[in-house]
């Protein structure tokens, strides 16, 4: 029996409780606590023998800890703390912001490396799973054209988003996608789709006593990277209603590719989810990852690294010889 | 501008031309020739400025090929082929009978270490694409239940099985998935499903004059690995009815992962292909995997390897920097 893998967890919201769970879905992986910003006596994991301690603890367990996975938000903790942690620790997150990933990268980079650690950047489904079929789509099919769906389903990044307008008290964002735009692409035929013709964003908001509708609505239509290049609708409900009619994350998506192989033939590549918790699969990939992590950087390969540096056969707990018997 | 890789072909049937065809479309590799242990002028090249060379000459080209794409079937050809071609070339091959894939590995891996050789071996989509998404799936959902489904399609290696048959003078075997299955697996549900329940296997033979057809139909149905386990039916033609019907080698299918993140969610993870011809696209991803397999012995990654072996990164032609900016 080798050594389980020991993880620590920094944040805990809905994705730090998804990695909580999914640990105990993977025997050679061992939790050794949740690192929280928050008095530790004032989280109530999910499981019993979990421990919570304070992030301020989280440098005397540089010896205990063999990887970190990382639960903040891409816009305001993981740009500072990535950085940081990966400088003392193996990490894994799930920035998401596709536009700022190079200079993310770039900025993890340096500490880890100087450190001998290595940091899984942008892991989860998208970034992340899509983006290695996007990758595989256009290497396999080069003369193609690549095409992601998402929804329909609660966005975690856009809903954050939303939350951190001045004036929101709460909301959900949910983004849908165009069953025609989807049937055409798999038909083989080769559309050119903009964004806005691929889905549109619904955005489900409840204000602050006070707080100024069109302002808010503005802000959050106008937000770069995040809604501006998109037909979005905003909508004011009350509290009750969003209880009531907003109280799951389901997601999913489409990642399709045609091209042809040659003039005569068409091919069509097709990955998808149908996600009943988006924040547990994303967890689930972290998880996965973690473990890659630890056995690149036992493997010498340091520095930040992306789903597009891992190996498969490293996400899997069986052996190679295993996996060539039983999967290949 | 980088040296092009260049490519050998070995072996000049529909995979063969497959492969000359994908070349074409993708410019950071060049062909440097195809090898036949026919009369090289008895071939006739898909593209006007390809050079065909006789098996005989190959030792000659060491120095002037960086990988080998060894497009020999699996049941005669590649276990001798590969083993060999290994100790001298970095050799990429679509070794597909999984039962025997260990043993292949190998045979494979000492020959090809003792030589700083880098064998890719069992590239296509299954084994090969869809073997990476049964890893992705249990990887990264644990709990949970994987299915593979083949078709409807044409398959060349239960066809080519077929032809080996004595007394069969031609003959084609589709694949069926059964659409019922698919849709309890989507569902997420977990169904039990035996080989039989998920597909059947249509078989349309030409015998050779005086043939038994009782003997061959036998002698199919039989066949371990390819129909033994698989409810087999056998139809006898005539050669102008496969000709007219049965001229063009589509397939495709799907590989689906359903699975408990926890005990409340349900994921399911679903990769799919429809191919318009089947050795185009097995084509396709033995070139990319080329490109990978260069990269690999570059870095002195020496031995067999497979499909886990390798990073997505590794696949496409485009930089480091270019794929985090472009697609993740």
């Amino acid at each position: 029996m080798q050594n389980l893998i020991r993880i620590g967890i920094v944040g805990y919201g809905n994705l730090g409780r998804g990695v909580e769970t999914s640990i105990q879905k993977n025997p050679d992986l061992e939790l050794v606590g949740i690192f929280t910003r928050r008095a530790p006596e004032s989280v109530s994991p999910c499981f019993g023998d979990t421990k919570v301690f304070h992030m301020d603890d989280l440098n005397d367990f540089q010896d205990k800890i063999d990887v970190l996975i990382l639960c903040g938000g891409s816009k305001d903790d993981l740009p500072k703390q990535t950085p940081e942690l990966a400088s003392k620790f193996n990490t894994v997150d799930s920035f998401d912001t596709h536009a700022r990933i190079p200079e993310f990268f770039d900025a993890v980079d340096a500490p880890a490396k100087a450190n001998n650690k290595t940091a899984m950047i942008s892991i989860g489904w998208d970034p992340g799973m899509f983006s290695i079929n996007r990758l595989f789509g256009e290497a396999l099919l080069p003369d193609g054209e690549t095409y992601t769906f998402w929804g329909k389903g609660l966005s975690q990044g856009h809903s954050d988003a939303i939350r951190r307008v001045e004036g929101v008290k709460a909301g959900v964002q949910y983004t849908i996608p165009s069953t025609d735009a989807i049937e055409k692409v798999r038909s083989g035929v080769r559309p050119v789709l903009t964004t806005k013709e691929k889905h549109t964003r619904e955005c489900y908001v409840v204000l602050e006593d006070g707080a100024d509708a069109e302002a808010v609505k503005h802000a959050i239509v106008t937000m770069p990277d995040y809604f501006a290049d998109y037909n979005t609708t905003v909508n004011f409900i009350d509290e009750a209603t969003l209880r009531a009619e907003h109280n799951t994350m389901p997601h999913g998506g489409f990642v399709i590719r045609s091209g042809n192989s040659s003039d005569a033939h068409n091919q069509v590549i097709e990955f998808s989810l149908k996600l009943d918790s988006n924040p547990e699969f994303t967890a689930s990939v972290l998880v996965a990852y973690a473990r890659a992590t630890y056995r690149l950087n036992q493997m010498g390969q340091f520095g930040a690294k992306t789903a597009f540096d891992v190996a498969p056969g490293l996400l899997s707990s069986k052996s190679p010889e295993q996996l060539r018997k039983e999967i290949l």
